[in-house]
């Protein structure tokens, strides 16, 4: 893995700050730190990864456009990447889309076709249009590029920390605690990375497990986020497997709690994802002293939550 | 006034970003750029200007602490400042404040003391308090360093921007409008400075209307934290009186609409008070296009909404 990516997207995102929490202090006996991605330009972490593997690809393939599927926090981290690197970015979406995240897109910059019924259907449509128009195609996680971008939150925690016993983030196909993960275990091997997961889509956490990449179903979670399944050729499932310490699954009422905490505790807005970290730190450290007085980081990776769904979560 | 607050203040305080905002942009025909001070430490801009009059204490002075009248942003600020500048604080607040924000403001390390029925009893509780103990009494907004703690955010601006054409706060005390905009014009006079008040309450606006201090009722507000009356001699109202170059008022239908346009464009969370300046740009701009093309700054002065006002916004 190649950690050189900081310099390269250092004009295009934000070093997000860190904040001590008194408050998940108190509730868990560590020194609990919150790293604020909810505060990333996008709203999410994702557009770390995204700029990092568009501004890796040569000039002129980057000139030919990038194309991706989702209508989520990765739609809009290659729009906004791609329009920060001026060039043209195609964003494949299911039909049902909520028009307020497709609207949000489509003011990035970025076009937004909308085709099939879900997102398998939207990435396959996306792949072969990529192919077919000599585009490059961006997936979400299972890219060395997107895995090295979300990594540069460990090289800012790094230099925002004096030390890092433990570092919680959620884990849906892997690219962000394989980041982050790698990164500060490359540095010092002892690191905690701890991973969590809804319960209600946990492919990764089961993966891992299993000891090989699963084909599960999921059902609905606040976690939108980590949702779905991974990719049957994903390098993330490895690298998960080397750097993941202990996995850990939360509830959807354990992640709305969480986004509560967060909400009245540091007024702050966090989406499911982040919820999940939250969430599963609490319930982790419920059963164990094990990181009492140690410098825990818990990622906030997030802030996108549609208003339906946090009216519900309040 | 005297600028040099920002290099007293600088490691204590977020420098916030600023983002454009292509959605209000497209409503307004302005270049609409927002101040993200939502994004600073305590969710709220009244750190800066609680922060520089704490510092600017002479260092006895600062030793025998400070005490403050504020169950909202002010209170949660000058706890903050105490922490940071390790100064003993306590803070007054009536009767019937929300738990929660008195948890928040011991959570940061101050003494909270609940007093009487309303805030002016607290303010006098507090005033008295400080006086018997020669402590400090700092004001929310009627303090030569409070507004120019506020003004930081403007020396930002001038570093952030190559241009300012307007600059648009709710105005309540009058501290933030006086620092942003003294210290803007003190640069390029025909910066214009245009103040946003609830119309349930909207002491400064009335007062600058009939060209003295007015002593007025105020009805409940989703803006609670520009709310409340502006005491007698103020100096933030000679400073308004030079500063402001117009006054508008907006509904409480109009600040919640606001709130909801920023959650669902730019997937953040503010408070009624920065729904005021983006409702009141939102309404000013539609009777003239006086703006249009001009390079407009948004603050977005804070993020600390009660959960249950945020479900019923939504």
């Amino acid at each position: 893995m190649c950690w050189d990516a900081a310099e390269r997207i250092r004009d295009g995102v934000r070093e997000t700050p860190v904040e001590p929490s008194p408050a998940l202090s108190e509730r868990t006996g560590a020194r609990v730190h919150l790293k604020l991605e909810n505060y990333q330009r996008t709203g999410s972490f994702k557009l770390r990864g995204a700029l990092n593997a568009l501004l890796s690809l040569d000039e002129p393939t980057r000139a030919r456009g990038v194309v991706a599927a989702s209508s989520g926090n990765h739609g809009a981290a290659v729009a906004c990447a791609a329009a920060s690197a001026a060039c043209e970015a195609l964003i494949f979406v299911p039909e049902g889309s909520a028009p307020s995240k497709l609207e949000a897109v489509r003011t990035l910059g970025a076009e937004v076709r909308v085709v099939g019924e879900d997102c398998l259907f939207a990435e396959q449509a996306a792949r072969l249009h990529a192919t077919e128009h000599g585009m490059t195609y961006l997936s979400p996680y299972n890219d060395e590029r997107v895995v090295a971008g979300q990594g540069t939150i460990g090289v800012e925690l790094e230099r925002q920390l004096p030390h890092v016993d433990a570092v919680c983030t959620s884990m849906g196909g892997g690219g962000l605690i394989s980041g982050i993960g790698g990164y500060l275990k490359s540095l010092r091997p002892n690191t905690e990375v701890l991973a969590f997961s809804p319960a209600h889509s946990c492919v990764m956490h089961a993966s891992l497990e299993a000891g090989e990449i699963l084909d599960l179903p999921s059902e609905p979670t606040l976690s939108d986020g980590t949702a779905g399944g991974v990719e049957a050729d994903s390098i993330t499932f490895e690298l998960c497997r080397q750097i993941v310490d202990e996995s850990f699954l939360v509830s959807e009422e354990e992640i709305a709690a969480a986004m509560r905490t967060v909400l009245r505790q540091h007024h702050m807005l966090i989406e499911g994802a982040a919820g999940v970290a939250v969430a599963g730190f609490l319930k982790a450290s419920a059963e164990t002293d094990r990181w009492c007085e140690r410098d825990v980081v818990i990622v906030l990776c997030g802030a996108n939550v549609d208003p339906e769904v946090l009216k519900k979560v309040l």
